[in-house]
């Protein structure tokens, strides 16, 4: 399976690189990873719509099934490449790694979107202490955890050639999608045990990469709540938001990409809510 | 194999029965989780050695090779009871639990001590990036996080049973062993990825336990950090402490069990260095 998967990401890499300037130009090379539904197919179109030289490498499980994203990747074909990638099976992210390295060889910006909350039958967020699974903990960490890191772990050569003064930064960026309720200082109400602690873990864990690429590299690692957003993950949980919540998509991440747009070298490791404001831990 | 097990911590309940009390006197009932050596083997021989009437349960993943646990057994047999628990393996914590259940039906203090940093050619704390790997953060993960949860979660009816004002601190007690290194404000030397994150995300579990507990229960929930002792885990990392540690284990207890002793109901979800300072999430 691994092979057939490498043919197919270096087959999608060399249809993509027949077009595509090595670089990216002056809007750089984005990666979204978890890029088929959500806040990562959002953040893939902005990214389309804002420059008209900026490329972007969306990747998600099954191409195939994406359906939004290869509508967009029929309208922006020269900039935008589709790229199949499972967090869960680190031979797709070597896969991936290595048509993006025969492609571009750099990247500016790395967004971590994807993530587990429930599945129906599988995993579903706790009430009680005494629905807790080993099952549903281990699959969130794996997931939204575990995940993320195997993907800066296997991009990082390309991050470390990127971030070029010319796509305005200065530095390469990562964004990992975390969320408010894994911070451990702001959790009141107790509850979703297998999702807070995945997302606390991603926390410390983006952080303890930060420190070792911010000073090796120049690379910054940032972490993102992006608010109640209207969503296939959030939707099922959505009662008890207040009226004027969720966000639409498009609100959300015009607000996460603003962050990103103004984020500077100092911010690496920090957590930053939808509207700026620093999350504490 | 659960059966087995079964049976044999039964058989091992009964022997203890015959002799305990049930409730286990004026000191309560205590179990020690991860009782075999370091620093849950010196819980149970400072907590045997504080009071002549209060009674222990040890556990450890194989009782009969534990020989200082064993010599412990054999000097304190009618206060000491020892059984087999693997935090891997979830139908060992449930044959735990209901050899407690047939003995003393509560328990007034819970200490977590189990914990996984290194073993040779498996897990082995990350200088870098580059050398994280997936089996290593699932298995810290499995081991560190997800294990103390599960005993806390087959605990429960027991500690929710204990507590009561003859043990003196007028309800019951969770106690789980962290490390300052899981603090995500605290990190700045970044590196030992798996081991941080695992005891980052057993923080998170365990204010998000505590929240449910101190709400519907008696029972409270905290963190320790019993400082850089001198045991097993330790050991190959020692080099960079300074002269005046690391702490015997023998301090570092008497330290751990002062909080212990202290702590109030409303020091709940919080996270102690041995030296009885707040540290930061």
């Amino acid at each position: 399976m691994a092979t057939a998967r490498t043919l197919a990401a270096a087959a999608a890499a060399r249809a993509f690189s027949s077009t595509a300037t090595s670089g990216g130009g002056a809007g750089g090379v984005s990666m979204v990873q978890g890029a088929s539904r959500g806040i990562g197919l959002e953040f893939v179109r902005q990214l389309l719509k804002r420059s008209d030289e900026g490329r972007v490498v969306a990747t998600c499980r099954v191409p195939d099934s994406a359906v939004e994203l290869q509508k967009l990747r029929q309208e922006h074909a020269p900039r935008l490449a589709v790229l199949p990638l499972d967090v869960t099976d680190e031979s797709t992210i070597e896969a991936a790694a290595a048509a993006i390295g025969e492609t571009h060889g750099s990247l500016d910006l790395l967004i971590n979107a994807t993530g587990i909350l429930s599945i129906p039958n599988v995993i579903h967020p706790e009430t009680t202490l005494s629905k807790v699974q080993k099952s549903s903990l281990l699959l969130a960490y794996e997931v939204n955890a575990v995940g993320p890191i195997l993907v800066i772990k296997h991009m990082w050569p390309f991050l470390k050639a990127g971030g070029r003064s010319e796509t305005g930064r200065g530095f390469s960026l990562v964004a990992n999608m975390s969320a408010r309720v894994g911070s451990i200082g702001d959790n009141g109400l107790g509850g979703w045990h297998s999702y807070r602690a995945s997302k606390t873990a991603l926390n410390q864990l983006t952080k303890t990469v930060s420190v070792e690429l911010g000073k090796k590299d120049n690379i910054a690692c940032i972490l993102l709540h992006p608010g109640t957003v209207d969503t296939d993950l959030s939707r099922p949980f959505q009662k008890n938001v207040p009226k004027d919540k969720p966000f639409t998509r498009e609100f959300s991440v015009q607000k996460l990409l603003s962050i990103i747009d103004n984020v500077k070298k100092s911010d690496s490791g920090k957590f930053f809510a939808w509207d700026g404001q620093e999350i504490p831990w």
